[in-house]
């Protein structure tokens, strides 16, 4: 890399936890020469100027991509449609539109159709996170040793591509690139059925009339406080993701619930050598994890004893 | 409490993470006069002996009772008969006979049976425990802010279940009295069905054909992550489990199953704003387990950024 900022402008059209990290590791790393946010007015409008981590709040997203050679949607997936028609006229030859959405196919179908001619569209999505929402809950270090992958087209312009790589390099991620499809199945997987299950068991424990939310809460340190945490990711991300990645999710959906069937069925009939079979095999796939460099190998996630008290 | 230890002997049966657990904090507050470990021969035994947590390993349960005041139970609760049938002719009358396991109601009925008169028989679980097994994973701040929960019947001496209520706080644990049967059930849904639906989604994930095994590792701080720390745990600990509490499992799992099913449901006829209600709903649940102090307050449970590489 050269001394000069990767970007002179950078537009985040909103700024919640991906985006406010993003801002943060921007200025940080020095990767543009302005940080623009493009925001609708509200309370998160003003924490923004409050906590001033981007050189400029524009409360008209279609305003504040003008003079931008980097534009990435940090809203969820369902707003991306009507987003890209309100900033399409106003997107600078040259320039770059992107975004951190968890879901892929859907991206290319909705935004695609809006981006003029010159432009160069390429999703992308930044697999990190953390259940908290919100510009305050950003922080540079957020994409640190994660995978960023990137899921262009066969017409993608390769020195686009390039840079857009660069720049999720620079902001400290591993880079992969795949194809939008394959994307929606593999995150399905990875992230989705483990959230609609985590949202899903929360649910269940808090509308039983034998056990009490107040037994749920006391005794959750035996494994269902763990799920609470994903289940309080942000709602309206996650209604989008769902309905966007429909087939992806009943599809890995559809493969879960064969297999806990399965599992109901060796637990009615005593069949201890198949459970016995299964957990081990899950075992090591969490020490592959570890070696993967992407989770903590500190017992309980590194949780302090009696954490919390 | 006076200057005497409560107890002159505990012998722990079995000396696993739970088992070491308590070998260390009997020891750090001077719970105990002697502390042995009565464990079968082998590699932990071996281990036992060489990290000397205990005042003796002795390498015949039976033998390893003779001059208890307290003998706890620490292995998988499927053991419990067997071990019970072999101490019960060397239990010292007055004594105090207990354990920690996951299920309780199978426990009375496994072991109530063998415990000779004038010896204490009263049911404990602390609801506390990390991902690792084995002696040297224990720690003796495990049972710091934790709930112990003692399952007495209305025959137990009051006098013995006020001295194991007693050994428990002064182990760092809260204390709550339970009847055997709602604690399973209890139990069933904040403990063994996350257990098993982690289990189950860890073991759908490495079967698929169409995402490869490497791209789930690599793509797990989508969420996935979570569930392979508790699809860690002890593969035997837990078999027993779900063969000894398969009622209150198979009622909660269909509760769950059930729920799924509809959220499934308004994925596939794309019911947003059912997704949005349960999602807002669930968040809610784990500010009351951080407000309890069952739960770090630190986003992504303190996992440092990049944590891993």
């Amino acid at each position: 890399m050269s001394d000069a900022p990767l970007f002179n402008t950078i537009t985040l059209i909103g700024v919640g936890l991906i985006g406010s990290s993003l801002a943060r590791v921007i200025r940080e790393k020095g990767l543009a020469r302005r940080v623009i946010a493009g925001v609708r007015p509200g309370a998160a409008a003003e924490t923004l100027k409050r906590i001033a981590i981007t050189d400029a709040v524009i409360e008209n997203p279609a305003e504040a991509v003008k003079d931008a050679d980097l534009v990435i949607l940090c809203t969820p997936v369902g707003s991306y449609g009507k987003i890209a028609a309100a900033i399409a006229p106003n997107l600078k030859p040259g320039a770059i539109l992107s975004d951190v959405g968890s879901v892929k196919d859907l991206v290319l179908r909705d935004v695609g159709p809006h981006v003029p001619p010159g432009v160069h569209f390429i999703p992308a999505h930044p697999v990190a996170g953390t259940e908290q929402s919100g510009p305050e809950a950003g922080f540079a270090a957020l994409f640190d040793n994660r995978w960023c992958i990137l899921t262009p087209t066969p017409d993608t312009d390769p020195k686009a591509l390039a840079k857009l790589h660069a720049f999720w390099e620079a902001c400290g991620s591993k880079v992969e690139i795949m194809e939008a499809k394959h994307h929606d199945l593999v995150l399905a997987i990875t992230s989705h059925v483990p959230h609609l299950i985590a949202y899903n068991i929360v649910g269940t424990a808090s509308d039983l009339e034998t056990v009490t939310n107040s037994e749920v809460i006391k005794y959750s340190a035996g494994g269902f406080r763990d799920f609470t945490r994903i289940a309080a990711s942000d709602p309206t991300m996650w209604r989008d993701v769902f309905l966007a990645n429909k087939d992806a999710v009943l599809e890995m959906l559809g493969r879960f619930t064969e297999d806990l069937i399965a599992l109901q069925r060796n637990i009615r009939w005593g069949d201890g050598d198949a459970l016995f079979d299964l957990f081990t095999r899950t075992r090591a796939i969490r020490h592959q994890i570890i070696d993967a460099g992407q989770e903590t190998n500190r017992p309980d996630f590194g949780r302090g004893p009696g954490e919390g008290k």
